[in-house]
């Protein structure tokens, strides 16, 4: 890669990943080029954004409001993920809006850093066939996914055996009793990561490892049964894998996004970045593991049953969960209502088999709509 | 590899690496045929050996009293470590008696999985050059250097630093005042590792740490400066390789050196072994990690000193540590008296840079004359 530019497409330029994606990209001035930004909303760090890059093709999905300043074409974010002047694709957008310019940036044979779950949890065989058949690598940002990805590199044997690791969130050791009446803003501060407001809260519901579980089990092929989660509160082994002969490889680093985010536009290579931070050996005294209370935190089996089952149940999953955080974080429903309202929605689900995007898209409607009708009556 | 047989020759098949090697051997009939085997002593477990693998090749130190039963032909361990019929070469002798046939399984273009330390602690510039020179692979079998080696398999970039784990020995948390008279028997009682009794002693002096850095900077070319050592009880991260972006991987499983064998015999391939334990996730509730105490346990100062300055140095270090050693466990010295020994006759040598292998064996014989010389009187 000496030498040669890769050019970016950030969809989600100014969410969490988007804005640490494009702090990466600042350390290397010579190797990468910013030539599209897509989000969704926040204008003023988007116009902020296209006046530093100064990207060739810029999109805002309030389409009426764009960025004032620069000389840039407008395009869609499918337009954008499949333009021939973009060479890698990051997906830093988050809920089921993802899926669309993911699969165009597949269908283009682009390199996709893919930080948008949903795509994989709903989508993940189309994802993962289009892929195949179109050569486009899916390189994953998330850093459970990037660790795997890292201890799989160069093992000319399948693994046996996935564990992702969970931080267990802010209500790790919780009881029921004690999550009953927990608030957003409790639920939003979690004790080792930086992230957006939807994945702080499935952290802390443990959707968010549930929803991980699926996405390994297509990024990797890998059979539910053979995955595990282990939740390990300090978050520095961020995930780990067992091979046939009893050897097992994990992979460590401090919390922090911007280092899975690198290795995926890095790769092959690694580069030193004074910015991002190194675990300090002599601090770690001793890196602690336990099984997941799966009773006090039901979203984990929620998914991965969800997954287990296939065809349509991942979408309805993701898209019942997005509006169960939604309505916890506006205060209209508590904690514990989230794994129930999803469980309520998935249970009155006639899934399809096989789905086709429109199946899923349909799944999807049909999943919000019922849990807002299912939702408990408003709290205020 | 499939349906191809291994032609091993395994040097010291009678000690606990030899041991453990053919355990590993037995568990895969159709890959590997044992072609040679070589053994200083214990005659009863070789004569059992050569029924058992009806071997071609046969080495027995003592060379009256070889072993009565079998059709072999009577090698040195220097013409069957280059014999065209053997494919891999194990040396599992220990002390400095493995230099000779390691050499010339090398100068012959072997796989060598490697487990005698010395010889690449003593000779290492030549090992590796004439390594690079014969295009033979050293494939490390200790557990250590196997982690790092499983960590950089598939690594486009040279790692940063290399962290070698130690389990600390039976007296990780002693004080120089508790060390001052253990014993042999004490010494001997290893917390995670069954090993033979020099390598057992020398994990509870922490000098084997201080080897296995030398061995560390030759095998992966690593400056001393770049090579940390942290203290892990349990022995289940058995290193940790870190990359210039600030990621690390560790590789982890039991403490069973069958493991990191089988690793080299079998390797890229990896086998599924039911004999091996796995880890069980459920039961690590946490892993521990500390700075090792340098003051109470100098052996480990005194072989990276050694290794820095490099020479026929190390040669005398090993030399005077196997002497040391062995009059501890014969009771004739105190267990401080090791590193003191070793200190006191490191600092009477005069160096030899860049030394041939005759200079290196010179050294050897001069630091074992001169430690058995300096050895504080007879404690009986």
């Amino acid at each position: 890669m000496a030498g040669i530019v890769k050019r970016l497409a950030v969809l989600g330029s100014t969410g969490s990943i988007g804005r640490q994606t494009l702090e990466v990209v600042r350390a290397f001035p010579d190797r990468f080029e910013i030539v599209g930004l897509a989000a969704g909303g926040n204008l003023a760090l988007l116009e902020k954004q296209v006046k530093e890059f100064k990207p060739r093709f810029v999109y805002y999905r309030e389409g009426q409001d764009n960025p004032k300043s620069g000389n840039y074409q407008f395009l869609s974010m499918e337009e954008m993920a499949a333009h021939p002047r973009v060479d890698t694709v990051v997906t830093a957008i988050s809920g089921s809006s993802g899926l669309s310019p993911t699969l165009a940036a597949i269908r283009a044979g682009k390199d996709i850093a893919l930080a948008n779950k949903e795509s994989l949890v709903t989508a993940g065989e189309i994802i993962m066939n289009e892929a195949k058949a179109n050569g486009a690598r899916i390189l994953p940002i998330d850093s459970e996914h990037s660790a795997i990805w890292q201890c799989l590199e160069g093992e000319a044997t399948p693994a046996s055996r996935l564990i992702l690791t969970a931080s267990g969130g802010p209500f790790c050791c919780f009881t029921t009793a004690q999550l009953e009446n927990v608030t957003a803003e409790q639920a939003l501060k979690h004790p080792s990561w930086q992230m957006g407001k939807k994945v702080t809260t499935d952290s802390a519901t443990l959707m968010n490892k549930g929803l991980e579980v699926i996405e390994a089990h297509w990024l990797f092929a890998m059979p539910f049964e053979s995955i595990s989660v282990l939740v390990h509160p300090q978050s520095i082994v961020h995930s780990i894998v067992e091979f046939s002969d009893g050897s097992a490889k994990a992979q460590l680093s401090r919390p922090d996004m911007r280092l899975p985010i690198q290795y995926a536009l890095t790769y092959p290579e690694r580069l030193p970045n004074p910015v991002l931070p190194k675990i300090d050996w002599s601090l770690i005294s001793h890196l602690d593991f336990k099984e997941p209370d799966l009773e006090t935190f039901p979203c984990l089996s929620l998914a991965i049953e969800a997954g287990k089952k296939g065809g349509t149940y991942p979408a309805v999953l993701c898209a019942a969960d997005e509006v169960a955080v939604e309505l916890f974080l506006a205060n209209r429903i508590k904690f514990l209502d989230i794994p129930a309202l999803i469980q309520q929605v998935l249970e009155k689900h006639h899934p399809v088999a096989h789905p086709i995007i429109e199946e899923i898209t349909a799944a999807d409607a049909w999943a919000r709509e019922k849990a807002y009708e299912l939702a408990p009556g408003d709290r205020s």
